[in-house]
């Protein structure tokens, strides 16, 4: 189907948004009244510079409390609208939006508003301009769809037609089943905007917390389905106020809301994309460092040990049973500090995982290989992290580790790890967290829940001595991967929150213990709160004892028992290492305020 | 009345929070659980620090889902109660606050209720330990203060008493008045918090955007009378959850949250603060620059001429007709560009005015003067902007044009200005628009209600192509003195919105022409604009291209109309010409995107 976005969801000036909307895909705009009055082009360059940009200009909407007004009102209302039905004709518009009147003047007259959109259409009809009539949710007598409907059907004319907007239907609880009662030829038009479920004012809500189709908790595929069984063939129109999106940049703000469009035709079963290829695992997190001694001396202590080097980059890979850490030193690493650069996902199908990604517009990464390296898919995430869709230890496809030549050190180091003990007790990559940014939260949820096929779990609030971060959990249903992402109090990217590694074990006192006796440091946890812990939990004093010793925290819900402590961050990245009965589900939000606290302290 | 201060009010560790607390004056913290978990301060230590610091711990809450809950659930809140009592002891803490049980466990039934709370007061007893029962407004089955104080009285035990919470009092939209049925030996403690008037669920409500007395939209000063009433002697404490005060910095937050006790026991009745000497007019404004070139140019254009000189610093007075800007190139204003850097407020006593905002905990400036200077006093509002009280022509008291010396090229000077016409037709400041810290916004706004006794307007969102601003101005009744402060998109000092200077004038066109022919440049105003005004107002063709030639925006409300144009930014600071009827009350605030635009664009 065809796509439009309002230039209201875009920041910048109408130029930005007119090229940041054409390099996204879109095939149409709505033009914000506001952007173009402060624009210096004229209609007509406006209308040249969306023909250049492939766009079309599919709404315009000027009119404000037009229907159902006192004679002496409607009378300059409608010689506002022939003013602006001569814009409209200038900017080659051809459907106005009329929203239902909000004025205290408007008066709850059915008839009236009929009358009155009837002259106005044939006002419109003129130039050759349809007429959308839409209920706002907050419309002083006509708030809901089917009564704006039932206004256009009863004034039967052929300029005038309805307009849905999916938060004013989806907001007011309005039973989307009655759209299919509607004539397809008689919706214009079709704006999506999606919402977090906030109980509040619905003006508020809808001014300053709309968000993109998927980002948000509104059925909007299923809305699809009921205005598609209609026959609409008008397009898809994003009309969303969010006052995020307002300061974030315009380019990567349109390629997120053109994405939650091809998602959502995708939900409706309007197209088909290449099917999700979700990842078994993590193949490897990479980190990109400056100088690798600072990390690879915490990677020895944690009892990992370099096994093999690339043969054409200067990249390591660190193992320890099932985890593998790639240090890279490269010039493509080459950071103020240590960062968590590249995830490798192992994916059943690597090369169909990377074309879903393509058809949902992530940025592909060239290939930086030579000619005898394994091909390697990559598409970058809306953070900057490099997801490599790969394969390892499967006969059938092309493996990564190719590319690595083994280590002869490796056995001597295997053995010394062997003697602290962590090659038994570490075995694999629980979780990875990742710093967002700030203004694509959103956006970075609904990147990974649809190219990747990830589950995004439940939005949680952590207080940080200096501010309010705010975590969500992306995951497969067996929690072979779990991705945390993580935003932080301000738009700045200064102090943003480390990033994180978190390594399963099976015993992470041992690991604890270990890890020490190999020279590393343990995020030292305050003994107020072992004392909190020993009120809270049955835990005996010898349990309590070694957790304060180690700073273990302690977690516990319905489905088990969560044990985790941390080394000291280098450059930008700390490790957990941690211990997880199998039914518990959740990362110790529970205990971040205290560890983030600690970490400021450090 | 002793002041109180919970440490969830402010940022940093608790040894900042502590210290904050102190310096700004309060007599008692509450400590939040988390912050003493975080703490590597054991109890001893934090009860040592507190006393260093002339603070009591007046409260601590450790406590939740503790009554009306089956027995087992009971027993384990009992044994954590002891657990907690122990801490508590060491702390040197006496009150406990209880919350009302939110736990889908906790049963319906005040009897139960009242028994299990009273064996918590036997077992806090033991330790010499108050209970205080809050309703909270989300309580599963309590969840209204006269519900609690009803428990509480049935229960009829001696170390067992109420505590009232503001917000969950007034949220619920709870008649307060009834507090009078409540003795007030019972009222074991009072917590006060104010929250902007918004229609959304309570508990985020609550978690997210409580604020300090007096910048929100509850009368607290009406609910603490009646709390006074009853004979209440305990401290007024302040617990704030707020996702700003979270980031903002603890020092000035502290500053703020104490000044909004003062402010508050004045409402109330308690104390008596040296009155508010509200100022009757803008006696100067004063602009520190590195270069003072490209602004006294504009001024220059403007039909300003310098005029005197100040005698000891390198500060000149540029007047026009009552309009005077000072433009300083001393040590005290090297800023990296020119800004609006002080206020000179004509004050009717302007010593008495000093009292108050010292009494208010104003940051006091130094007197930089020579011994001969002219004393003013001076304080620094929140952003930092030196706001001066002084005396302008009245022989009863010092002048601060008393420091100036004329200047001999005045006369020719002004002879030039007079024949662009400029003379007659700016004649004083209408307003200054400030700039604030994103931190402390409603800071700023009782600061300047409170200190300088003006009024708080509405605040409205005005829509810059990057970000949504909000703006809010602050006035004396007769519109003499008008002050807009405006805070930016994002908490970062980065692209923050420029301020200004609106100069009044009785022909706006007259002066923008006379602006124009001395050179000056307007701001220039995207045609688009002016066919919109077309459609919406009845002007006239060739007021509309005078308006178009110009620059010049319109705007009009029920008292009349308002025209106003711009010139170009200097550093920080640009220039507004504007003509208000008298009727006009706004600031142009529809016009505003259009004017942001149009600077970004230049």
């Amino acid at each position: 189907m065809r796509t439009s976005i309002a230039t209201v969801c875009l920041s910048g000036s109408l130029t930005e948004k007119l090229t940041a909307a054409s390099r996204a895909g879109f095939d149409g705009v709505e033009i914000f009244e506001n952007d173009l009055l402060a624009s210096p082009l004229t209609p007509e360059e406006i209308r040249t510079r969306c023909a250049d940009l492939g766009l079309s200009i599919d709404l315009y909407q000027p009119m404000r409390d037009t229907e159902a007004v006192p004679a002496d009102e409607f009378a300059r209302n409608l010689r506002r609208a022939r003013n602006k039905f001569e814009l409209m004709r200038r900017l080659g518009a051809d459907t106005v939006l009329v929203c239902s009147s909000v004025s205290p003047l408007a008066l709850d007259d059915d008839d009236l508003a009929a009358e009155q959109l009837s002259r106005l259409a044939d006002l419109a009809q003129e130039f050759g301009i349809r007429v959308a009539y839409e209920a706002l949710a907050w419309g002083r007598h006509i708030s809901t769809y089917d009564h704006a409907w039932h206004v256009v059907e009863s004034a039967g004319h052929p300029a005038l037609g309805t307009c849905l907007d999916s938060f004013h239907i989806l907001s007011r609880g309005s039973n989307p089943k009655g759209i299919e009662d509607i004539p397809g030829e008689k919706i214009f038009f079709l704006q999506l905007a999606d919402a977090p479920l906030l109980a509040m004012d619905v003006l508020q809500w809808s001014r300053h917390y709309r968000c993109f189709p998927g980002q948000g908790g509104f059925d909007i595929a299923g809305l699809l389905r009921h205005v598609l069984r209609t026959g609409y063939e008008g397009p898809l129109s994003l009309e969303v106020f969010n006052d995020v999106f307002r300061q974030a940049e315009a380019a990567p703000t349109a390629v997120d809301a053109h994405r939650s469009l091809l998602v959502l035709q995708e939900a409706a079963g309007v197209t088909q994309l290449p099917p999700p290829d979700v990842p078994s695992g993590i193949a490897f997190a990479e980190l990109a460092t400056p100088d690798a001694q600072p990390v690879t001396q915490v990677l020895g202590a944690l009892g990992f040990t370099r096994t093999a080097r690339h043969r054409s980059k200067p990249v390591d890979l660190w193992q320890q049973g099932e985890a593998r850490i790639l240090i890279n030193t490269g010039t493509a690493a080459r950071r103020e500090s240590t960062a968590l650069a590249a995830i490798g996902l192992e994916s059943p199908h690597p090369s169909a995982a990377a074309r879903r990604a393509e058809a949902l517009l992530a940025h592909v990464l060239p290939r930086r290989r030579t000619p005898e390296d394994v091909p390697l898919d990559a598409v970058a995430a809306p953070d900057g992290t490099e997801l490599f869709f790969c394969s390892t230890d499967r006969p059938e496809l092309p493996d990564w580790q190719t590319d690595f030549t083994p280590i002869e050190e490796h056995r001597a180091a295997d053995t010394a790890a062997a003697s602290t003990g962590l090659t038994t007790v570490i075995g694999r990559i629980d979780h990875l967290a990742l710093t967002q940014l700030w203004h694509h939260f959103d956006e970075a949820i609904l990147f990974h829940s649809s190219v990747l096929g990830l589950r995004p779990q439940e939005s949680v609030d952590v207080a940080d001595p200096y501010g309010l971060l705010r975590s969500r959990a992306v995951s497969t249903a067996d929690g072979a991967v779990r991705i945390v992402l993580t935003v932080g109090a301000t738009p700045t990217e200064r102090d943003a929150p480390a990033q994180h590694i978190a390594l399963g074990t099976d015993d992470v006192v041992a690991g604890a213990r270990c890890f020490r006796a190999a020279g590393g440091h343990l995020l030292k946890i305050p003994t107020n709160y072992y004392d909190d812990l020993a009120a809270r939990f049955d835990l005996t004093d010898d349990e309590l004892a070694t957790y304060q010793e180690l700073g273990i925290l302690y977690d516990r819900d319905a489905g088990g028992v969560f044990r985790h402590c941390y080394t000291r961050t280098v450059g930008r990245v700390f490790f957990e290492l941690l211990q997880r009965d199998a039914g518990y589900q959740g990362y110790g939000a529970q205990n971040a305020p205290v560890r983030l606290a600690a970490q400021h302290m450090a």
